[in-house]
C-alpha cells in the first residue's frame, strides 16, 4: 500500500545549487530523492516541493510530498531521513496526508523572510546567512510606510524577474513586517502572500532598501507597482538574504 | 620605520586547518600571512597570535600582531585587510601598540565560550557552529555546582590532552558562566582564566557535560581535578562549539 506523505524541510542553501534537480549540480532535491532512493532500495521516489529556491537561498520551513510503500511506523520516518541526509538539509516534521494532498498546488500562502546585516564589520558567522549593508543607516520609518503600496491585490508585474514563463502576475500581499534585531544589529523583514513570483521577494527587498536609503522615495512604491515595468523596481536582493520560512496550506 | 599593529581578529574555523601554518593545510595564520605579504609587496610578515586553534574550532576574539613599515593611516588598516581576507576571516579592530607588545607573551587571560544546540533537530545553520546533543536534558544546575571545584589555582593535569611540551600544568580558572538562550534552544558555557592547556576547554566542557546527564556525579569532579589524571576527566568535546572570545592583557 502507497501512502503520500508531507515532510517539512530546513535547508542551508549555501551549499546548494537551489532546490530544483538540475543536470550535473548538488540541489535539495537531488539529495532527497537520493536519499529516498537508498530507503526504497532503488526505486525512483519522485519530491514534489511547495515551491523551488534559488542558489544561496536558505529554507526553514519548507514543505515537500512524496508517496512511499515503505512500511515504516510514522515517528520513525524523520530520523531515518536525516540519519542519511547530509548535515545542510534536516527534516524537521513528517507526517501522513491525504492521497490528493499537493505541495505545490494546495498551498494556500508563503512567508518569507528577508536578512541585513547593519554590523560595520560582518562578522564570518553571518557571511552566507544576511546581506552586509554596512555603509547606509537604514530609515525603517520608510521602509514601513512604502509597503502600503505593496499590501492587497496587485499585479506584481514589476517585481518578477523577467525570465519567467508565468501569465497572471496578480498576488496578494498580506502582511510586510520589520523586525530590528538589536543583539545581533540586524534587520529582518518578513512577508507574507498568497503566493510569490519568480525572485519577487528579493526585488521587493532591493526596492525597499533603495527607499531605506534615500535613493527613492516612498511615493515612488506606488509608481514602481502601478507601472507593471521591472526596470521601475529596485535591484533583485542577493539570494543569501533570503529564507522560505512557512507555506500555509488550508 | 616599522611600526607594531595590533588586531582583534575573528574566524569561522570550519574550513580551517586551525589557526597556525601547517604545509599544504589552509589555516588562518596562512590567510593572514598571504594577504599582509601581497600589501606588503611579497615581503614575509610574521603574525603571531595569542594562541593557536583546534581545526573546527571558532575566534570572535582572537588577538594577533604583526610589524609593519607601509606608511598607511591607522584607520584605513582594518577595511585594507578585509578587503583582501576571505569572508571566513574578519578584522575587527587594529591598533598600533608599543613596539615590545606580544600578543600570545602579554596576554594575561583568555575568555572561551562553549555552545550545546539541545533543539530535537539540529538547525542546519547550527551545525557547524554548536554541538548537538538532543537525547539528554542537561541538568544545569549540576553543572553550575560541579564548576566550584574548577574555580582557582589548580594543577590542571587532568583537563590536558596528552600530546603536549608544557611543563607547567598550573592555571587559574576566575569564573565559569552558563547561559540558557530560549530562543535558540542552546546552552552557553563562557569560561575565563588566566591561561588553559591544550584541548582543557573541550574536556572541562566534556566533563560537565557527562555530569549534567548524570553519567558523572558532582563530587567526582573533586576527584578529577586532584587526580592529575587525564582518564580520569570526560571526553574531549567536539571542536566545533567551541569560541575563542576574548583575549585580555594588562
Amino acid at each position: 500500500m502507497c501512502v503520500r506523505l508531507k515532510a517539512i524541510v530546513s535547508y542551508d542553501g549555501s551549499g546548494f545549487s537551489g532546490y530544483q534537480v538540475q543536470p550535473g549540480k548538488r540541489t535539495v532535491q537531488l539529495e532527497l530523492e537520493r536519499v529516498l532512493g537508498v530507503m526504497h532500495k532503488g526505486e525512483s521516489i519522485k519530491v514534489v516541493a511547495s515551491g523551488r529556491t534559488d542558489a544561496g537561498v536558505h529554507a526553514t520551513g519548507q514543505v515537500i510530498h512524496f508517496d512511499s510503500s515503505l512500511t515504516l511506523p510514522m515517528e520513525r520516518w524523520r530520523t531515518a531521513l536525516n540519519v542519511q541526509l547530509p548535515g545542510d538539509i534536516r527534516i524537521l516534521v513528517v507526517e501522513q496526508v491525504r492521497d490528493d494532498f499537493h505541495a505545490r498546488y494546495d498551498a494556500t500562502g508563503k512567508t518569507y523572510r528577508y536578512i541585513w546585516s547593519l554590523n560595520e564589520v560582518q562578522s564570518p558567522f553571518e557571511r552566507n546567512y544576511s546581506v552586509h549593508v554596512d555603509r547606509n543607516k537604514p530609515n525603517v520609518e520608510l521602509m514601513r510606510e512604502a509597503t502600503v503600496h505593496l499590501l492587497g491585490t496587485h499585479d506584481f508585474s514589476s517585481f518578477c524577474a523577467s525570465n519567467t514563463s508565468v501569465k497572471d502576475f496578480v498576488r496578494t500581499i498580506h502582511s510586510v513586517k520589520f523586525e530590528v534585531k538589536k543583539e545581533s544589529n540586524q534587520l529582518h523583514m518578513v512577508i507574507n502572500g498568497n503566493g510569490f513570483l519568480y525572485n519577487m521577494v528579493r526585488i521587493i527587498a532591493g526596492t525597499l532598501w533603495e527607499i531605506a536609503i534615500g535613493k527613492k522615495s516612498v511615493e515612488e512604491m506606488r509608481t514602481i507597482v502601478d507601472s507593471c515595468d521591472r526596470k521601475r523596481a529596485g535591484k533583485t536582493a542577493p539570494p543569501h538574504g533570503l529564507y522560505l520560512e512557512n507555506v500555509e496550506y488550508f
